[in-house]
């Protein structure tokens, strides 16, 4: 056999068994060295593909689209610095438990470490940020070697997304020529049924003798909570609910745990326990008799106080596969089970908590104060990054998803998303907390048809403008909420802040520019409010809108640190008025 | 002592010890856990801070600035993904033998693998791309520490600049809080003389009876060639020059070699050896008894297939320190020596090579057809990309640096760059190869006080878009020349272009925006001239002013390849004839 028609066999197997395993979406970024992995890709009638310039984009699309769909999703660059662009956004999908099909091009082995242009070793390129990695042989077109081929994809495929998801990394040696021959005869070789190695993984789940054991363990507690942080899985809400009432227990349940949203009962859902434990008096009045977490550590760090001054309670942390997700240091005890189905385990228990009469009714209470409070609305002349968020949540589009930002985002999203009935999936990039890579993220999602709204800060915006390339070329469907204090608003909440000297200069980082033209150049529509009421009317004609839609809100980094703190203030000072 | 105490002599003691082993410049990207590095640095008295938000930018900016000074400059960033960015400028460095000195600062060991925010594992982040990698221990600020602090610092800045040079390193743990205390008496502690850990590095020189056997293996060979390719020594220049002079044989100089500008004697510099040695019959007629080469492998393809085709041709290549850049698979003599020091003592030896009569005047006479060709100049319509730089370098300000771009405009440099008096750098990022960066790495040369003309292609621009806000932020003194043929322009040159089904999707990649936009938002001065003196103008004019200058020159893909294939038909035609 010729080179061409083993390049092409080889290559055209290998990716009929990826669709084979399951994948949908190709994300790819233009190059030389990658041509035979991309032509076939795009010749393949059973995949869609994402063309994207900027690598470091590219790999935070496929991250975005495959939080959104749960499912893998590839991406394949050409040989040399392409390949280490995807870095940030690979190390976000290990973190945060995303699959990723990771497809770099390489020279072949005569021309690697000879000085050879854009070749650079690229075995294990991504250290230990990948769940697999495996160097593919050269191209060959034997049976057995196309066997090889089907093998690697599905194998790729199922680690991805088995146990805890994750990136997988394969390396793919080409010699040139590099064009393939789509004329070739059976050009997609033999798919079986399904895909070449099939795979069925069971679910992690209690015997009876461990659900027992756990249960005898919060036999004696009135007091208990269940606390839910950042986690896909839409069926757990249902699940929680359901047993926070078994046990008569309140839920603290982070914005991106998917419950602040959806049709389950709610009224056991604490969402504003970040500001009800920012004062020490109150969270020692609430110190509870046992834990149980499920998905990863809550993003409040008043909750992490808590955690940190009550070392002594018992804490279960549930790790749908395995982890040791347990920043605090307090000794925990890890329930290797899938969160859904230990839900409906426990409740189906005859034993139960023995629950205290008054420690619901204390955290709903409060509660309600708190809420009151962070709702209630003043009449101001300028939009705070508050009432921006608040705002938000009261136009946001049933069935839709928020795509949030790291930083200060988050925290407000955590602060003023009160639970609802609307159908809103919440998706952020907490493996790593970066600021980078969000907009290419949240217009990964997009692409999967679900309407996005983008929440963001300024730097975090500015970090990955390229990514609104695709939105043009894609069309893409997304409404962008840029929150914009012109630098790092966060900083303003931290020690930092009290150093003007270097300041401005280290932390404060003014961008000082003006998105508008950037926006028009991406083809996008951009507006400014300047008052509650028009974000809300700019915001729903968004949502009518088809396309990239840019909503900015210019804040004040002191102002905001000022409502903030008020706001705290106030509900400070009613919860200890009441307990008092 | 306390923790502050503690946290500042030993980050002080540590920054005071890069600045005495003669760090001068660091690249800082705004974040929490970098918090007493960042803020050190911005005390001492010593040090230039430029701080880029971006991180992938930051770390090109500091490579441009290393190329530029030949001196190691330092990066710091934050914990998490924001380190991940610096992986493409790091891999650069490493291949392109640029010091960089990365300092990664993270949380501390108990922080670390919990499922705490923004903590990836750090340790040997970057792989093989480092020349040396250290976990620095906990701020401690007992005599014995504070020297390892300064060891650890002088170290790094050492192995950074010495042998090969290339990127270093270090990965700092903080604990909170994070803020140094700079009324600390006796702050940056007690500096020696020099530097706390002395380096003097000798070069490598061959002995004399080396220096004979490569004489005797020269002596019968009547036709030498030397090859220069890219390479930093501004000294080597007139070193070759003589020595080429005593052989009298001709110097492929390759556009990076630092061979074609200058005051030296240039009557031995082949600039036309791409354009000669594309025809076969040619290739054959100019069969070398020996090639010498100084620097890495050149540019030109056409030279490639040169070597390939006499693979008998004894090859020496000169590497200053140790390497083995030799991808064609010749066999080959490596020369680990000074290359300027090896070329006097060459030059010095009573032993010269028996310079065949006619070798030096055949390249000669070639290099004058090819030359009269390349700057033969057509009445056209529009500006083609071979022009721009033909018009750029008639225009090119004496006493300045050209920082070129990969892919194209390299090439196209490599063809119109005729040889000349003027004082000209050339740089560029030929380690990898990458089109990423480079907006940034130019702002870095340019951020040395040199005056910096960048040229590279739209794709390139569009990729480090982000590393203009160093232009504004500092008016940064630079003049861009973005050849703009809306895609990869490259692809039209090879075999991709023939299949035309999935050519424009993964290969022509048409961006379709409008760079003017983005330029203002910068702050930047944008032309857009349509012929020859209209961009020799706006050049000229770019020249005089202070700032930002973008100068756009918009060509079309087909018509740019059209051009060329004339250019070079034209050449060849003559060439034979002459010979024939």
């Amino acid at each position: 056999m010729n080179h061409t028609e083993n390049l092409t066999r080889y290559t055209a197997n290998f990716v009929d068994e990826l669709v084979a395993a399951g994948l949908t979406d190709v994300v790819i970024s233009p190059g030389s060295r990658s041509t035979p992995m991309a032509m076939t890709m795009t010749e393949h009638p059973e995949l869609s593909q994402w063309v994207i310039i900027d690598e470091r984009s590219a790999a935070f699309f496929a991250l975005g689209m495959a939080k959104q769909t749960k499912r893998p999703v590839a991406i394949i660059c050409t040989s040399g610095t392409a390949a280490a662009n995807y870095f940030p956004a690979i190390i976000e999908a290990y973190y945060s438990r995303v699959p990723l099909i990771v497809l770099t091009t390489d020279r072949p082995h005569e021309l690697r470490d000879v000085g050879a242009p854009q070749a650079i070793g690229q075995l294990k390129l991504y250290g230990d940020y990948t769940k697999w990695f495996h160097e593919m042989a050269l191209p060959e077109a034997t049976e057995d070697m196309l066997a090889y081929a089907r093998s690697k994809a599905s194998r790729a495929v199922h680690i991805a997304r088995e146990g805890n998801a994750g990136p997988v990394h394969l390396n793919f040696p080409f010699r040139e020529p590099l064009i393939p021959d789509f004329s070739t005869k059976d050009l997609w070789g033999k798919r079986g049924k399904g895909s070449f190695l099939g795979k069925m993984e069971g679910r992690r789940r209690l015997d009876p003798q461990q659900l027992n054991n756990l249960c005898e363990k919060l036999s004696d507690s009135g007091k208990g909570l269940i606390v839910c942080g950042p986690q896909p899985d839409p069926n757990l809400a249902d699940a929680i609910a359901h047993l926070a009432r078994q046990w008569g227990v309140p839920i603290l349940a982070d914005p991106l745990s998917q419950l602040r949203a959806g049709k389950h009962a709610k009224d056991h859902i604490i969402e504003g326990y970040d500001a009800i434990l920012r004062n020490e008096t109150i969270r020692k009045q609430l110190k509870p008799d046992f834990i149980i977490r499920f998905g990863a550590m809550p993003v409040s760090k008043a909750y992490l106080f808590f955690m940190k001054e009550h070392r002594d309670v018992q804490q279960f942390v549930v790790e749908n596969h395995t982890g040791y997700r347990e920043p605090a240091r307090n000794q925990t005890a890890f329930i290797d089970a899938d969160g859904t189905a230990l839900c409906r385990d426990l409740a189906a228990m005859v034993a139960t908590p023995s629950a205290d009469e008054t420690w619901l009714d204390t955290w709903q209470q409060m509660n309600r104060i708190a809420k009151k409070h962070l709702l209630d609305q003043h009449e101001q002349e300028k939009l705070t990054e508050g009432e921006a968020i608040r705002g938000l949540m009261t136009v946001i589009r049933d069935r839709s998803t928020i795509y949030i930002g790291n930083s200060m985002a988050v925290r407000d999203l955590d602060t003023f998303f009160m639970s609802t009935t609307a159908s809103l999936e919440v998706l952020a990039n907490r493996g790593a907390n970066g600021i980078d890579g969000m907009v290419s993220s949240g217009l990964g999602a997009a692409a999967t048809g679900t309407p996005v709204t983008l929440v963001l800060g300024d730097l975090s915006f500015f970090h990955d403008m390229n990514g609104l390339l695709a939105a043009k070329h894609y069309r893409l469907n997304i409404t962008i909420l840029v929150i914009n204090n012109n630098g790092g608003g966060i900083f303003s909440f931290l020690p930092q802040v009290n150093h003007q000297k270097h300041f401005e200069a280290l932390f404060g980082t003014p961008l000082d520019i003006d998105f508008r033209q950037v926006i028009t150049m991406y083809g996008g529509t951009y507006h400014q409010p300047t008052n509650l009421s028009d974000l809300q009317q700019v915001l729903k004609e968004s949502y009518r809108y088809d396309g990239l839609s840019v909503v900015e809100v210019k804040t004040d980094r002191t102002e905001n640190r000022q409502w903030h703190h008020d706001k705290w203030q106030a509900i400070e000072n009613e919860l200890l008025q009441t307990r008092g």
